[in-house]
């Protein structure tokens, strides 16, 4: 593909719009650390993959022989198409059109999860991005957003979980009050992760399943969200520093859940 | 203040750029917190504060009067000519001229550290604010800064150090060899924080003083800086994620260092 305004292109690039990829229900995937975890964690979702020519010579064990076994369209592009499907600067000649298809969290629920992190309206795409790349490393089994919470398929996200989002379930659009009730059915203990707790991470029990709530950058957890958790659980802050930042707290609990676990005292 | 084309109002949004920062020795801090915590914990490096009427009103308690008992230049400013200072887009009314005055290593050893950590070449300002935001709320001593990393003194690493750029002593332009081999000399033990670390986080040994040794975003450390430190440790990975970004590691490894000091057991 040589023409940078033909409707293919167009209709890529489009997807930079989340009214877009609602309606089709597919995004972009830029650069090759997203592209390469798409094709092999998530090949089922994966449409189509475009590359340069120097990206398919460049990619050719990680990327394009991976996509072909899975039977996948690879596409060789120039790079005047590429950047004009692009919505980063420097996709490093790679870029794959996915499907947004996501788990239930009847499909969570039924695999029996030991560790899950729920973003209630999280609105920083660093932030979300960033929360599901740590849950990934920490071992959790899925990551739950609330609806009113950045789109996980915006690219900024998409670039930010560093391929993670291939890597675990990832449900969307959830009302925070019934997931809540959701989890307590299913036995998962529900931990609001926020400055006014009482329960100090070192002294909460993590032992059993648990789902770690986290709530707006700005304005934290409303009352009712706190109130219908089973705990509330601060991080200590040991120096002057008044608070730690969405991902960073997030990372911190997550990490003191897969340090508390046994079976994960080995790595992996 | 009233005109936005003034001298004045041109030498400050000068400091938006690093080569007029170095010449004069002044940054700015843009925000209520910045400026807040700028005013209370270093206010012998603050030169002026610039408020607009509604934000002297606003923060009255919290910037104006602990700036006045200081006998801080308070000045007021119009929303333009408070816009024009700014590199920001919504500084919400604030700005303080500050001294980029850094501590030396002297100072930072002569104390008796017992957590540290050092940034080798790392360029990201997010990082590098985040970190040192982390380090802040992991109770440790310092933050080392190598020659070649980002401006600690640029807006985005202020904005996102959230104030903690004034709660602890932030060393920098240092060259990484010499430190480390000042830290040894000071009984201070080297961890870099790296991939290839055989020694995995809960393994390692935080009991006595040490150093957090943290790479650049892209290529990490390079050999020779994990050859001279003591140990080389690794935070495991227990999904299928192939790393951390370096502001998670660091605040996993830092609230890790703070979760083994037996006197930070309680809150702070």
């Amino acid at each position: 593909m040589d023409n940078p305004r033909s409707d293919r292109v167009r209709s890529v690039s489009s997807l930079s719009k989340r009214s877009v990829r609602t309606r089709t229900g597919r995004f972009a995937v830029e650069g090759p650390q997203g592209v390469r975890e798409a094709v092999r964690h998530a090949p089922a979702r994966v449409r189509d993959v475009y590359l340069t020519a120097e990206a398919l010579d460049r990619y050719a064990d990680d990327i394009v022989a991976p996509a072909r076994a899975a039977a996948l369209w690879v596409h060789e592009v120039t790079p005047e198409v590429l950047a004009a499907m692009a919505e980063t600067d420097a996709p490093q000649g790679v870029l794959a059109v996915v499907d947004t298809t996501s788990p239930s969290l009847d499909d969570v629920l039924a695999a029996g999860p030991r560790l899950l992190v729920l973003l209630s309206h999280v609105r920083d795409p660093g932030n979300a991005g960033t929360v599901i790349r740590g849950a990934d490393a920490a071992g959790a089994d899925a990551v739950l957003v609330s609806e009113a919470s950045v789109d996980v398929h915006s690219s900024k996200v998409v670039r930010s979980t560093a391929g993670s989002l291939f890597h675990l379930p990832v449900v969307t659009g959830l009302d925070v009050a019934a997931t809540l009730a959701r989890l307590r059915g299913a036995g998962v203990r529900t931990y609001a992760a926020d400055g006014s707790g009482t329960t100090l991470l070192p002294d909460a029990d993590l032992t059993g399943p648990h789902c770690w709530v986290m709530g707006n950058e700005a304005w934290g957890l409303p009352d009712e969200v706190r109130d219908a958790c089973d705990d509330v659980v601060r991080v200590p802050i040991h120096g002057l520093a008044e608070s730690l930042n969405l991902a960073m707290a997030a990372t911190i609990c997550l990490y003191a859940s897969a340090g508390r676990r046994e079976d994960w005292a080995a790595d992996g």
